[in-house]
């Protein structure tokens, strides 16, 4: 057997069944994903959070993860970003024929560890092939079912004039790490991706649940995209301070390199929370004392404002409006 | 502004907030879907059925339906085939740089369509563009969330002998009309895809809970790797009639001309019922009460056997045993 993904193995019939049955499932089987019915089928009972993402990075490798895990990690943090925790997951895979078994094989090895680190079961699938040239290796999608517990009411329009700004770490290492694989640049200091799982963070965070006002993961767009859309959707403007945004010096000296703002740079293990300025602190701590959190730190608040305005208060003492991320600065980067 | 789509579209930025404001909610909004925070948030408590399929169709555009149609309907039948009806679907889409954005909004007005006739309802989306070359004008992701009565037990292994098999009406309908699209023939009879929802059809034959033991559609591998797999699942041999399979001519004329078997052509809107020989007539008039399944038709039944086999009996009276689809027979037809 040709050791590469074929056009055949997406006929649905012969090739596509031994793809499933000796490439993919090894990797993935669980009861329910194995009885291989159109549909999964589980009991469900719980205000849930349903989200879907689909995954194009490239390269599909990059040093701290590759698409499996990314595919994982990024929809577990939609679902917690909404407070919930990740229970099921779908798997759906868009091959290019010619793809080796074996980076295929490694791929779902880092979905299969993602997915028992933050315990979320992949319950269904779909696998499609298409010739060489119709896409760029592999893409992923997941969607993910969550479970919220009644006493959580977390979104984007929630916060408060005098709200705390949470970071969980320093920003920029994803894109920095990625677009330096892609590029074959050779950086002074290398940079590993964040891609993590923000499920235990917020699981934590969540021992404060009245005082968390809004969760976001600054991916595609960066640190300033997110803090937009947390003021638009608020109706508030924020301040951050520059100087208390964490950026490591390798992404910094990157960023300098190459023309880049690390703040539009996308991150994928790093969150940023709203909260109440009362506990604020609290959750700092909290937060601090996970794995995925030990850098958190405070970067700004919320304040008055007639216009929905992310404003920067910079190491000079000056103030500078941040907008959205305007133009493309590096596709393809989830 | 270009009227394609850009890369920039998908940076995460204020260009992909402009695609999704302008181009795509506009087509789906509801006010679960407008909150636009990372996960969508409902109650459910159902036995639930989820299930997920990525759609890379080409063409994007054929008699009869589209990928938007086609990635609405599929997501649906596959909840239908385990007796679920559809409650709630993800969208999300993979966009090739340059996509005439008329082009984007024709699939969304057919998503929109066939999510309105079976009113499910799109709570979660996500859009990614990647460059030229990259991937093939779109491909679409959708995964389904279904409410399952607690009476009802479908799967692929339930099949027991004596059971009849039922088909919904002709096969190859969907196949040949892609292709026939694809490839620029012009058919002497021109043939629609099949492509439609079978929800409908579905809860109507539900009013016999207990006499429906599998319910599968035939997409791709067509009608013979379905049989296959069902009575592989069930352990059982499965035995049809060439003379009770319905054809049409249209697509009889097409197969033959082309040198391809309308047993291994993909339906898009077409079931296969394993029910009780107690109830088979009864069901199969429900069925030809319904739209989809006005050509409902008994085509076999399940037969003792040591091996897990599908046989036909031929017109001519000789037994031919049909495998699963081996090979790659129309590639990228869902």
């Amino acid at each position: 057997m040709d050791k590469r993904v074929l056009l055949g193995h997406g006929s649905g019939g012969k090739l596509s069944h031994d793809l499933i049955n000796r490439n993919v499932l090894p990797f993935l089987a669980n009861p329910i994903l194995e009885r291989m019915d159109d549909s999964a089928v589980v009991d469900i009972n719980w205000r849930t959070a349903f989200t879907t993402d689909s995954f194009v990075v490239n390269p599909i490798f990059f040093p701290g993860g590759d698409i499996g895990k990314l595919a994982v990690c990024g929809t577990i943090n939609d679902l917690a970003m909404v407070g919930a925790k990740p229970i099921y997951l779908s798997l759906a895979l868009i091959i290019e024929e010619g793809l080796p078994l074996e980076e295929l094989e490694q791929v779902l090895r880092s979905v299969r560890s993602a997915a028992e680190e933050t315990d979320i079961k992949i319950i269904t699938g779909d696998t499609k092939v298409v010739n060489r040239g119709s896409a760029d290796k592999l893409f992923i999608n997941t969607a993910g079912i969550g479970m919220i517990s009644p006493d959580i009411n977390i979104s984007g329009a929630n916060a408060k004039i005098g709200d705390k700004i949470i970071l969980s770490g320093p920003i920029g290492d994803h894109g920095i790490s990625v677009m330096a694989q892609r590029e074959g640049l050779r950086l002074k200091i290398p940079v590993q991706s964040d891609c993590a799982p923000l499920s235990s963070l917020v699981e934590a965070m969540l021992a404060y649940p009245q005082d968390i006002h809004c969760l976001r993961d600054p991916t595609r767009g960066g640190l300033a995209t997110t803090l937009n859309e947390l003021a638009a959707q608020s109706k508030m403007s924020i301040r951050i301070f520059e100087d208390k945004i964490p950026i490591r010096d390798s992404v910094r000296i990157a960023c300098e390199m190459l023309g880049l703002d690390p703040l539009y740079i996308a991150n994928e293990g790093k969150l940023v929370a709203i909260v109440t300025p009362e506990r604020a602190e609290e959750i700092l701590n909290t937060m601090r004392h996970n794995p995925y959190g030990s850098e958190s730190t405070i970067i700004g608040e919320v304040i008055e404002s007639r216009t929905s305005r992310v404003v920067m208060r910079t190491s000079l003492g000056a103030s500078r409006i941040l907008d959205m991320l305007s133009g493309e600065l590096l596709p393809r980067i989830c």
